[in-house]
This record gives C-alpha cells, sequence and structure tokens, in this order.
C-alpha cells in the first residue's frame, strides 16, 4: 500500500506492549492501527506469543512493526525504585533503552508513571543543561485566546516535588516549544501559576521566577494566572511546581467525579433532572474529558533527547494510537532539537549574566 | 419581643458595615435580622447616617444594635500594607480593635480580604503558641462519610504562603475544633493534602507533618489524601500550605465558571443543549454553591484569640446573618478556649519531646 507523504516514513517509535491497564491487548491494537493510519514504524516490547496473537486478529502493516521480547513486565504494585534491579528486562526499561541507544526516535507507555519517570531518567539523555525533567499535561479550556485548538499544557505535575525558578523556566522554554508544535500556534503564551496577579507574589522562588520569565527574549510571557484561569486558556502553557500541579490536576479529575455523583443522586430524585442529564450527557462527558488526556495523545515527559510520551493507564487502543502519533510528529518537527538550541543560547544568556 | 433561650443574650459581634461589595446596605439588612432572630448584640462599625437610615427600613430590635461611627473604609484598590496608617479610622480596623480591648466577642466582615488579615494581625492576640493564623473555606462534599451535614474545612487557603511541619500541625488542630462545632461532630476526621498516600510522599516538610499528625494524641488523622479526593470529604478537615490551598480553592471556583460558559457555548449549539441546562440549572446553582462559602456563614480565621470571620465579598443580608449565628455560636461554645487548650497540651508534649 503506498501512502501519502506524511514525513515520518523514517520515524520510529518503541512502544511498551505491556504497560497499562488494557495491556497488551489495546496497546497492541493501537500499535497496529498507527501502521495502517502513517508510515510510522514501531517496536513493541513484551510478551512475543501475546502480541503475535493480537497482530494476527488485527489490520496491520507488517512492514512496519517490530517485536522485541521479553517476559518481564511492570505492575502497579512494583516500587518503582526497585524495578531496575529487579526486573532488569522490564518492557518499559527495554524500550526506554531503544531510546537510550538511539534505536528509536521516541516511546509510549502506559504503564506506572513513577516507574516511568525512573527508567527514562535511568536510560535517555537529558537534554544539555536542562537540570530536571517534567511530566506536562495536556487540558482542553475555555478558549479565551480563540486558538484554533482549545488545549493547553501544565507543567510539571509531579516529576519533581519542588524546583527553583530557575526550573520552572526552562519547563516554560520546553513547555513552549512543545505546545507551539502540538497547536501549531508560533509564539504561545506562557504563564505562571501564582496565588496573585503581582509580580512580588508568591515568595521568593516565585517572584525570582517571574522575573526571570519576564526578561527571556524568546517567550510570550504573560504574568501570574490564579487557580480560577488555568481552564480559561488565557495561556497555552501553564508552569508550576510538581507538588502543586499535581494537587491541581487531580483536584480537576475529582471535580468530573463529584459531577458524576451529583448526577447520580439527582437521577433519583427528580425526573426533570434526568431529562436534563440525557440532554446534557454529552456535555457531562466533554467536561469528563478534561482530566481524560489519553484522548490527546498522552502526557509527554520534557527535558529527554528523545520524545516520551506517558499515556493514561486506562488508555484503549485509539489513546494509544494518538499517542504514536503525537511522538512520531514531534520528532519529525524536531521538537527536541529545538529545545536543545533554545536551552543552550538560555543558557549563554543566563551564564552571561550571572 | 421575648426569645426562646439560644444563649446567644451575652454574646457581641462586631460588624464591618462598610466592608464589602453591597455594603453598607446588605450588611446592615443581615445584621437586623440577625437581631431579630437571635438574642446577639452587633456593634455596627461605619458611616452612621447611612446605617440609620439603612435600619429606619428595617426590621430589628434597636436594644441589641449599636453603632460605632466612621467615615473611613478600607477599598478593594487600597493596598494592604499601607492601611493601618493611612486609615487609622478604618471600619475593618475598628471592628478588630472591639475584639482586641475585649468590647465584642468576634467580628465579621466582608471587606478586603489582604487588609483583614493584616488588621486583625495588628489588633486581636493570637492564641498562645500559635505561630500562624490560618483562613479556613468550609466548603460541602459528597459527604462519603455520611454526616449529618457534608461540609469539610479547607486550611490555609492563603494567609500564609508557606510553612512549616509545625504550623501544619497546629492548623489541624484548630480546623478540627471549629469543625467540631459547626458540624456538631464529636471526633472529626483530619487529612494532609499531598501528592500521595505514602507518608514519605511530597517532600521534608510534609512527611515530617504526617509523622507529627500520626503522634498527635487527640486528633483524628487518618493520613494523606490526594487532590482529587477533596471534594469526596473522606476528611472533616484538609489541611496545607496557604500557596496550595489558595490555587486550590480558585481552581475550584474557575470550574464552576467553566461550567457555566460550557453552557453558555452549548446554548447556541443545540435545542436539546438547553431543555437539558433549564434542567439541570438548580444543579449547576448547586455546584456553584460549592465555590460560594457566604452560604456557610464565611471563612474563619483561625488562631485569634477571638472569633474572626471572613464573609465574601459579593455577600448579600442572608450571608451575612449567617456569618454573625456562626460568630456568635462559635464564642458561646467557647472554641477559641477549647483551641488555646488544646494548643497548650500539645506544646506541652511537643516540648518535652524535642
Amino acid at each position: 500500500m503506498i501512502k501519502p507523504d506524511d514525513g515520518l516514513l523514517n520515524t520510529i517509535i518503541a512502544v511498551d506492549a505491556m504497560g497499562g491497564d488494557f495491556a497488551p491487548d489495546e496497546i497492541v491494537l493501537g500499535a497496529a492501527r498507527a501502521t495502517i493510519e502513517t508510515s510510522i514504524n514501531t517496536i513493541l516490547v513484551g510478551d512475543k506469543s501475546r502480541i503475535t496473537a493480537i497482530l494476527d486478529k488485527a489490520d496491520h502493516n507488517p512492514h512496519q512493526v517490530e517485536i522485541i521480547h521479553t517476559d518481564q513486565l511492570i505492575l502497579n504494585s512494583d516500587e518503582p525504585k526497585r524495578i531496575i534491579h529487579k526486573k532488569p528486562r522490564a518492557s518499559m526499561l527495554i524500550a526506554a533503552q531503544l531510546c537510550g541507544y538511539g534505536q528509536a526516535d521516541g516511546m509510549v507507555s502506559a504503564g506506572n508513571t513513577g516507574a516511568y519517570i525512573l527508567t527514562t531518567v535511568k536510560s535517555i539523555p537529558r537534554i544539555k543543561g536542562i537540570h530536571k525533567t517534567a511530566i506536562a499535561t495536556v487540558y482542553p479550556t475555555r478558549n479565551e485566546q480563540g486558538r484554533r485548538d482549545p488545549f493547553a499544557l501544565l507543567l510539571d505535575i509531579g516529576a519533581n516535588i519542588h524546583c527553583s525558578a530557575e526550573d520552572l523556566v526552562q519547563f516554560a522554554i520546553m513547555g513552549k516549544i512543545y505546545a507551539s508544535d502540538i497547536k501549531g500556534v508560533k509564539d504561545p503564551t506562557v504563564a505562571l501559576l501564582n496565588i496573585g496577579k503581582e509580580a512580588y507574589k508568591g515568595g521568593d522562588m516565585l517572584s525570582q521566577a517571574y522575573e526571570m520569565l519576564k526578561m527571556q527574549n524568546n517567550l510570550n510571557f504573560i504574568g501570574n494566572i490564579e487557580g480560577n484561569e488555568i481552564l480559561k486558556g488565557l495561556a497555552d502553557v501553564v508552569v508550576t511546581e510538581g507538588y502543586v500541579g499535581n494537587i491541581v490536576m487531580k483536584t480537576v479529575e475529582g471535580i468530573a467525579e463529584t459531577l458524576s455523583g451529583l448526577g447520580r443522586d439527582a437521577f433519583k430524585r427528580r425526573f426533570i433532572w434526568m431529562l436534563g442529564l440525557l440532554a446534557l450527557s454529552s456535555g457531562i462527558k466533554q467536561l469528563k474529558q478534561v482530566t481524560d488526556y489519553s484522548a490527546y495523545g498522552g502526557a509527554p515527559l520534557l527535558g529527554f533527547q528523545k520524545i516520551v510520551i506517558k499515556a493514561h493507564g486506562r488508555s484503549r487502543a485509539k489513546a494509544i494510537t494518538n499517542a504514536i502519533k503525537v511522538a512520531a510528529k514531534s520528532y519529525r518537527d524536531d521538537v527536541c532539537g529545538t529545545m536543545t538550541r533554545e536551552i543552550a543560547q538560555y543558557r549563554k544568556q543566563f551564564l552571561s549574566k550571572n
């Protein structure tokens, strides 16, 4: 089959076939789909006989699929810190090593987040000058900037607990480049999550970060935003410490759950409510998606020399296909190369001033 | 008129008549209502001629109302730090001084929060041993503990930015005593907001706070909870740093706004949505109330020797009446006295170990 040139012909994405609540079935089906829809090459890492059995029944392009066998996999009950010694051939770890050794351009896993952070940190070189990698979540907003797509990026959501002002500047630069690529926006707006608008708010670290962000030449920094503005979409990229980002992201998840709860209670109480819920069900679904980043290709782990995508644990095939496409597209568009150049430029500017 | 004995006959609550978006009208009407419904004595601080004009038209008990005149009031545009020197006779400051000098048992204001924190800190003595005062927000939950009322307390939401592990323990003790009184629950559950369940999560300060909370004899500490559990109501009291609490509270506010936004967009798109919204409007209102603490008596500032209640800036008369009742009830039930005793006990225990 001849495919239209999508620029992905030479792209290789390693896929942890064994990570996620519905692995390996949904992971393998998602990768199979990606080989039909694009010219991306995939390396599936996991139990070969199970992977082959799933592929046999699925529509896929065999020229674009390679399998690397391992019988070790990481469970959610595994303690992240002990995995590398206990399971040196875990599928997630091998996929990360493929990136580290240059045999893959990026990777996708829906497995244990803590283990993912550790295995990638151990296996894939960081971009020169980057102190800390960060996880970013992609979430839909009210799009008050009127962008073509309403997504925004919030980082860090938990790769680290605390960080320095300089780390936040690095998160801003990486987030900006990633957002620019996935959103197709030239100069994404960047904001700092804080407890007030004024530059001096939030204590020493945040006010220092504010000043440093303001000084960046290549950054469209719009200042502080508060919690109630996160979902407005005034900024394409929102930077914060992992500790706060994690709690905020989970609070939003909790509200989606609460809404479903309200719905169920109401269902019992009033018929008019039931009608309303039926009519609104697509709207409530829309709200739930606010927290379901699997629909948007997954959460990138930024700061590595390769593209690393964390798909949601509950990812089904479609989400995995999306995650593989996002990884391949980011590679094609040289997202990591751009980060390397801009971080080098930032370091030069920063070091000449300090 | 002879009223049933509500135990509030000797209670005096100072009310900043000039603070809030609808002051003085709604504030004075709220206080007037409180004198009808209870035996609470109120001192209204503000522009006497305006207050008198409003009272003249409102049902109230004149024996329970005193007016202290001042023509200075704090605006939202006033910089909190400069208020005490610039406006030494501001209505909010005088009300706080009435508490500080023992002429009132508690106070209520719907004015500028930053100014409120500063004026009360300057005017009202702290409970002995308390390092930092905290603002607590009262919010409704999914009530997964099956309490008679579904409210929970989150503190600190912004009186401070950062704090120590010991501060969090003090917040927990104060929050527990306040929650016990307003909820009528004997042994309220207390949780620490964190990024994971395990005791070691969240860095040094939070893991130290975890250990210290676990060691308290008189505290029903249930461990860490994550962002998605805040609204479940597993804990009656949730403690966190002001920085995080403020961002979380405002994120919840933002989601309520987003929901209204979804509604408006939908209205334009589909008629079935419109029907759904109409049917659900009371439910959406219910969600909005999650963030409208005026409906639950306002947010207490804890740590003072007197009861200090911050009513929402948009408070109408009913919210002010509620805030005055909550303040008076807390005084009647000796909430500050209980805090003083439990903090002394905690300090004794703490100092003997350190």
